[in-house]
């Protein structure tokens, strides 16, 4: 690509923050001020990300109008990750970058009781992205095996048996022409409590903070032990999780821009051809008043 | 307001776009080209827009997080208009400069046979805005007089008595907290036919056209009527029309990013207080590793 010098060191970044599949992770050892594949410093990375999110809502409007002709594929952004790493954030910063009419935004809370009375997917299945469409997630059906695994919210066993019925379901997706991009918001300890405190120092943050979110971030270790499970079981060819460190917002960003370009890149989305005779109604248009 | 010179004369933008309640409307009158109230020129138009459209951005924060405190209030934006209108253009450029997280946007095609077998109402209900959210309507529950009418969807007294149903409706969104900013994007026909022409000869646009829209173009003079019938019928104190004229897109952008902001200004929603005690959290917290 020699218009784009560089991009070819950068097109890899997908393979850079790709977990490996079936392999036990110890996040400890992933850094979360760390920075791979980012052009050099916060400003080259803001103005490359806003570079890459005009491309990007290109080609989502490509996505979009070939959806319009009977393409049937989509892309679905799974956000994961502590509380305070970012997951609506990179909502309001990446996806704010895009045309919001294409894309499909789910928030999943605690579920509700109708919620409960069905199987664990049902409600992200309702959810999912239309033909065209880019659906987020922020937070999803990996809920299931996290908080309810550390909060014991389900018997250990039930809970045991959602990892296999996460990849079917997944596996299930992309055979229907979803594009699973699965990130995981990897933040430190540290990072958490400066932003929990800022959150109680700043009068236009406290309504983004609960007294829970002490009783959460006490369970610190326990969540990182059900991450590690999780993205070991179900990191997969079809769906794989990436790892994006998360402390620097910056980067972030950057990174989720750049891998949701890259998919896309790959999907290659085309505007379809005209069904009809172009000739024809030019000549009618131009005939009326 | 001494910060901001000329808000004064801008402020009154709702009421120089409303249309007058429950008179005769001749829409040849209203010139399509025209822009009431708006800066000098296109390029001050499109600076003020984006300064305009960061401080709508911040007024949406703040609505949504007194939604997270129990303030059921929310606003809808209703985009009516002939095709090549601007309504798809409104929600990319106008929305777009929001938080796609508060964002509840819905595109009403030809009823499907779910939606036929209920009330015409039923499936505008289901797409509602919810405590805090900005919806956004592409086209709404008014098609059910303009196209029903036109096309003889459903039977003249059939249609004759939804103008009462959605003032009924209206109303009680308007008690139940919703407000509503109602926008008819006004654009003359010489103007649609450069719209549509442009369509045809540029390749990324041709899937934005059907040959329905020459038939639909024949039609002219009835859709005048049908839209002028409804902004009569359907221009309430609780519920007003505003007239957008859409001819010039820089103009429509500015215009209805505006309008919100003079609706979300006059809303004045708030950060809520915090419902715990900040010094004791931040005590538990530093005592946290």
């Amino acid at each position: 690509m020699p218009k784009h010098p560089g991009s070819q060191r950068r097109e890899a970044l997908r393979e850079q923050l790709r977990l490996p599949e079936g392999e036990r992770i110890d996040l400890a050892g992933y850094d979360a001020r760390a920075t791979p594949g980012a052009p050099d410093g916060k400003q080259a990375g803001l103005a490359d990300t806003a570079r890459s999110g005009r491309r990007l809502a290109r080609l989502q409007e490509r996505l979009w109008a070939a959806g319009t002709a009977g393409d049937r594929r989509r892309l679905l952004l799974v956000l994961q990750g502590m509380d305070t790493s970012g997951k609506g954030g990179t909502v309001k910063h990446v996806i704010g970058q895009l045309n919001p009419s294409g894309c499909r935004i789910k928030a999943f809370k605690a579920p509700t009781e109708e919620e409960r009375r069905h199987d664990f997917l049902w409600r992200v299945r309702r959810a999912l992205p239309e033909a065209g469409e880019i659906g987020i997630f922020d937070r999803s059906h990996y809920e299931d095996v996290l908080i309810a695994r550390v909060r014991h919210l389900a018997r250990p066993a039930e809970v045991g048996s959602r990892y296999g019925l996460i990849n079917d379901f997944e596996r299930s997706l992309a055979e229907d022409g979803v594009t699973l991009v699965k990130c995981f918001l990897h933040i430190s300890p540290e990072e958490q409590k400066r932003r929990l405190l800022r959150r109680l120092d700043r009068p236009d943050k406290h309504w983004k903070f609960t007294p829970d979110d002490i009783e959460e971030r006490a369970l610190w270790p326990a969540y990182q032990e059900a991450y590690e499970l999780a993205l070991e079981r179900c990191a997969t060819p079809y769906a794989p999780w990436y790892l994006v460190p998360a402390d620097r917002k910056w980067y972030r960003n950057w990174a989720i821009t750049r891998l949701l370009l890259e998919h896309l890149r790959e999907l290659d989305p085309r505007y379809p051809e005209p069904g009809f005779d172009l000739a024809e109604c030019r000549e009618r248009l131009l005939e009326q008043p």
